[in-house]
């Protein structure tokens, strides 16, 4: 029993996962909506942008509306945010105590002031804005098992992309040593922070001897509305999954320009250069239904590509 | 095939319908959107209240969002128009020039026009706002087709219920006088307006020989939400359909006071006195999953109730 709770902290305790709550762009449509998604680090939800219908999309992939505890919208375009308010009014209804973290440009805190004032209501829970700076790349975010950093992307408007990290995880340790032990809890922090172990009997057991390297802290990067960008390159290098936008195919790729959007070919291009996992495709036009032939042709750049569609749950 | 014609014209003349769009209370469920409501006279269709949710709700529903010209919003409360951003801006996107109108109390002008400033959109149409006054029963639309007037409620926040009335029609033609006869456009016009007609030989037809009375006038009335307040009596009076928030079933008649929210049974009290045809609850507390108790209620004061249910189209 204790052995399948322990299993069941470490399988929890690793969680590293994104859903994808709407993978089209500004249109919504019956069978795509707006972009949202979901973030998990360790069972803390975070949300990265919020259309209108997210309540509605987490409810159907069974995601606790309450469990979100930071949001982050990219920009202030309405298929990133028009859900924001419903969310916010939802949380308070069901009786939310817990602060709510919503981070974003500075336009829309007003934005949020002013929706509440019109429906003269007063929050029960905390709602914390935290402005950020479309122009800076920065740390916006920093907790126990993760930061959220910034990535100052190109469009025809203010957008910030986002990269979420898992904080490195101590050693783990090993065991065979803790076989026939019995360690007290200030032993396990001292050789989890890198001590030695002295035992009872006086034997030094070296740090590197009792644990094993721990898994690698992984890296989620969200870019969200962006033309091609060299910039972003050095920013989400090496991350374990890529989100990047491709609205267009190749043969759209003067509307791309002309709109400040990517190709599909321009983020594998992106993923490629920045040398990241796994690429994942999103914010597709209304025009595409079928998606198989814009993931092939990111694929002929950079094959470890994924298709983001409503409801898919992709595990770091 | 010009009767065939003929026929579809008079249909399509003749259209008054009512398409639910959400039957729910403040809070979005899988299965029921909160409160929207597409009103066909005519063909020209006015939309009553605008939830999140409901440009995806017009498409499952096969509603041409353009076809939109007059949406009125009860009061400022989420439930009932954090989804008119997200419809105004998909409007814009999809080319519309035509006027919107919309119908409001006057705080959403300046939380429409901030939203669009934040995205830094200018729209492609005009969108005229019409600020009404809630404490006002009065008329606020009025065409060659219908006419619509506000009903003050009584929530514990400003609230316009809505009452639209088809124009009165001219009377018909009778089709024995029409055959083997050929009236000028200048005849037709002089009969519906109520003159009569001399016939090429001299004869006088009397107007009320020679046609018929019209369809009376229908109306539709939607009060959105509200304690029981008998003073909306006189103004639904006769109205072909009423519908009615029923957010609570009668066990609940605290709550719903304390809420200035109504039961099925003061609904129905309502539509009774008022001497209305039909009556048609909404706007459910999501703690009734099954509601056909809470309609059982309501007809034991006034049968002809109907349960208002996403997707619902009730011909008047």
């Amino acid at each position: 029993m204790l052995a399948m709770v322990a299993l069941f902290l470490l399988t929890c305790s690793m969680t590293f996962s994104v859903t994808i709550l709407g993978s089209g762009a500004a249109i919504p449509m019956l069978h795509r909506n707006p972009s949202a998604q979901v973030v998990n680090v360790h069972e803390k939800l975070f949300l990265f942008d919020c259309a209108e219908g997210t309540q509605l999309q987490l409810r159907k992939n069974r995601i606790k509306l309450q469990k979100i505890g930071h949001i982050f919208i990219s920009h202030l375009h309405g298929d990133h945010y028009y859900g924001l308010m419903g969310l916010i009014t939802t949380l308070h209804l069901l009786g939310r105590t817990a602060e709510l973290h919503v981070y974003a440009h500075e336009p829309l805190e007003k934005l949020i002031l002013m929706n509440l004032d019109a429906s003269q209501t007063v929050l029960r829970y905390p709602l914390v804005f935290h402005a950020i700076d479309p122009s800076a790349g920065e740390m916006v975010f920093s907790s126990k098992i993760a930061t959220v950093t910034t990535i100052p992307l190109n469009h025809n408007f203010p957008v910030s992309g986002f990269i979420i990290r898992e904080r490195k995880s101590p050693p783990n340790i090993r065991k065979e040593f803790l076989e026939g032990r019995e360690l007290s809890n200030l032993d396990y922090r001292r050789i989890k922070a890198g001590a030695d172990y002295i035992d009872p009997e006086g034997k030094v057991h070296a740090n590197e001897d009792i644990t094993r390297a721990p898994m690698p802290a992984r890296a989620y990067a969200y870019c969200s509305d962006t033309a091609y960008h060299e910039p972003v390159i050095p920013l989400v290098s090496g991350v374990d999954l890529l989100y990047h936008e491709a609205t267009f195919m190749e043969d759209r790729a003067a509307d791309a320009a002309a709109k400040f959007h990517s190709t599909a070919i321009q983020a594998a291009t992106i993923a490629k250069k920045a040398g990241v996992k796994r690429l994942l495709l999103g914010h597709y036009s209304a025009r595409y239904r079928d998606l198989e032939a814009l993931l092939a042709e990111a694929r002929t750049v950079f094959p470890d590509t994924l298709l983001a569609q409503d409801g898919l749950v992709i595990e770091l």
